[in-house]
């Protein structure tokens, strides 16, 4: 019997009708033939009044304890759809973290899952029971309860759909699928049937919110093919698979954007060895990750003036570095802009079709809007400009590459 | 060094303010030179709503998911009290039932504890750190969450004491300790110094609500030196312990009673063997716990009179046991009286001293108190009289036996 994995997020068991509602849900994918493995997420709202009451009790809660406070949430939204189950008559099993085996290492708040016993859900499958595991959580090695951080229980679904190898894991969240363009700024975006896990990584990483990246890497790498879909209702959404012949004829596959991000400008540093380094290296050791980054030199050839961007919210951490690198010579001056944005497009496609970037650009010229930055990758192209002319922009751009 | 052991129920952790309070006291013990191990409740109200959650779910939520809901409620208290006393700075570590590995038998809902693991918690005390536990909570076998039932997060820190052969057992709660009658029905109550176990037990049997009979039990099992005392003050409490010198001169230490039971009398019960048998099992399959019973001969010596008091909650499940019981010719017929009270004393000291109960028949007798049934244990005497005159006998028993 095949294995199923379905997420369901906070909002999807944000009530007792809800969780009712899906309940109803995973009945019928268990009538349908599947093995049913569900994860979820706490309850929308808990996790945020957990933390308040930990910042009441500290500033700085101990981190290992906030791990311990914050699984809790889970534990309400398993054992409650359990019974839910139950009542309807459907033999149901809720399961911690720790009690399945989802071993992490023990970076608290943040772990990585390192292994998943599955001995004892193939038991419970076997017996009839429908799973409900606790999604986002994990234990240490020294059985400490550990959380995964942003995007925890995506992880959880995928890295045990991974495990067991299931058929699907299908993640449900308030969407229809993934879009081409978030339809909020982009009122042609359309739902795309299926996405390759490059392209839904570079979304992921851009701020689509359907999908943490975490769980797209792990995804791809144990080839588990997810489903994003609504839990609203019952339509196919966007599958996300190893690249297809379909994909192929398609150049690019979404246009995305992002404006919670600053450039910062380092005009005057030296060229020499190991500076660069020495920069990334320690806006890095303040745990503050550089997105963007441009290096040119200076028309004396003596200098290099390099740009990258960074989250607005990291910028005071930011400014002391600057500071520091200014002391030490390694920088002649700094300057930061905050209103900007980034606009990238994404696809598999232009790795094989040349002029991509080209007319990204030009299309973007011809609406005279300004480009600060650009970086490339190999399914990505990245764009800085005017924080006020995104969405103009994702519209114009979305147009052209003919996703309308 | 020695060991402590410290017990916070609900209400000494109900709010941010409370569990620093809690903390402060924690710490002063820790100073004081012990090895400290805490166990708390679920603040106060959590476990109400969460089982409200449940029943709007299910009308009968499953056990085993009832209790891996319930006991989330302790793992918040936990967590938050560690975070305290870390940010006081000091070191804590706060443990689950299955962290610590409270082995319980498998009866969600009422579990009893089989054993307790101590080598992770003395290896937690020997590296300094302050140990929070999460009261009500173990695991079975199968690594199933199950928790105690009624009174358990005293019966989890009693165990832990007699596991880790702790110097004290402190239960804290919101009196200043054990009470020769209760203060809101005897004005001249008094708080005692000292009580032995079989009089604690016999109290909290009697619905003294200072502490549930089972922690008693396993302290009277394990020589578990308990100190009932306040949270709100630091006055010294009641200790409870094995028999003292002291305790032979006191004859009673204390009347106690109850009005959440019903008598039931029984006539024409054929006077054969094995019927009382077959009527109290017929009970005890139910789950229906008979206290007082008294059983007479009518005077043609052929049928007997049986009379017993039960939960009123439990009326509608003894009136069907009844009609059976009349059907299969077990009883002639039966009559509920649901005005009565139960007026006990209690105290080691009628061991060896004659005439206490004619000496309790004879007060009620000359306040025109009429006794219903009588039962009596070693150290117990146990009345049913009316229920309108159970606070009149306190009084007046609570002055003839000079406890005033």
């Amino acid at each position: 019997m095949a294995v199923l994995v379905q997420k369901y997020g906070g909002t999807s068991v944000g009530s007792i009708e809800r969780i009712k509602k899906v309940a109803k849900r995973i009945i019928k994918s268990k009538k349908e033939g599947y093995q049913v493995v569900v994860v979820v997420s706490a309850m929308s709202g808990v996790t945020d009044r957990l933390t308040s009451l930990a910042h009441k009790i500290s500033k700085e809660p101990h981190i290992r304890e906030m791990d311990m406070l914050l699984s809790t949430g889970e534990q309400v939204s398993i054992s409650l759809l359990a019974m839910a189950l139950d009542s309807m008559g459907h033999k149901a099993v809720s399961m911690t973290g720790s009690q399945v085996g989802i071993q992490t290492d023990s970076v608290y708040t943040n772990a990585r899952i390192q292994s998943i016993e599955t001995s004892k859900l193939k038991s419970e499958l076997k017996k009839g029971n429908i799973i409900i595991v606790a999604g986002f959580q994990g234990i240490d090695e020294n059985n400490n309860v550990t959380t995964l951080g942003r995007g925890g229980s995506d992880t959880s679904a995928v890295a045990l759909a991974a495990a067991l190898k299931a058929k699907y894991c299908e993640i449900y969240t308030d969407v229809d699928g993934v879009y081409t363009a978030d339809p909020n700024k982009v009122k042609a975006a359309r739902k795309l049937n299926e996405i390759c896990y490059e392209e839904m990584l570079e979304l992921a990483s851009l701020g689509a919110k359907v999908l943490h990246s975490r769980s797209v890497e792990i995804a791809m790498n144990f080839n588990v093919v997810l489903h994003i879909r609504s839990s609203l209702n019952n339509k196919k959404g966007t599958l996300v698979i190893k690249e297809s012949k379909a994909m192929e004829k398609i150049v690019i596959n979404g246009v995305t954007s992002k404006t919670d991000e600053a450039r910062v400008n380092i005009a005057g540093v030296p060229d020499k060895p190991g500076i660069a380094a020495d920069i990334f290296n320690d806006l890095a050791g303040k745990n503050i990750n550089v997105d963007m980054i441009v290096q040119s030199t200076s028309p004396d050839g003596k200098t290099n003036s390099i740009s990258f961007t960074v989250k607005k919210k990291d910028l005071t951490k930011v400014k002391g570095i600057m500071q520091e690198l200014k002391k030490r010579n390694h920088a002649g001056s700094f300057s930061i802009n905050q209103k900007i944005g980034i606009v990238s497009i994404v696809g598999v496609g232009m790795k094989s079709h040349a002029g991509i970037a080209g007319k990204m650009f030009d299309v973007l010229a011809k609406s005279k809007i300004n480009i600060e930055m650009i970086s490339t990758s190999e399914i990505k192209i990245s764009v800085v400009i005017e924080e006020t002319k995104v969405i103009k922009a994702m519209n114009i751009i979305h147009k052209a590459f003919d996703l309308n």
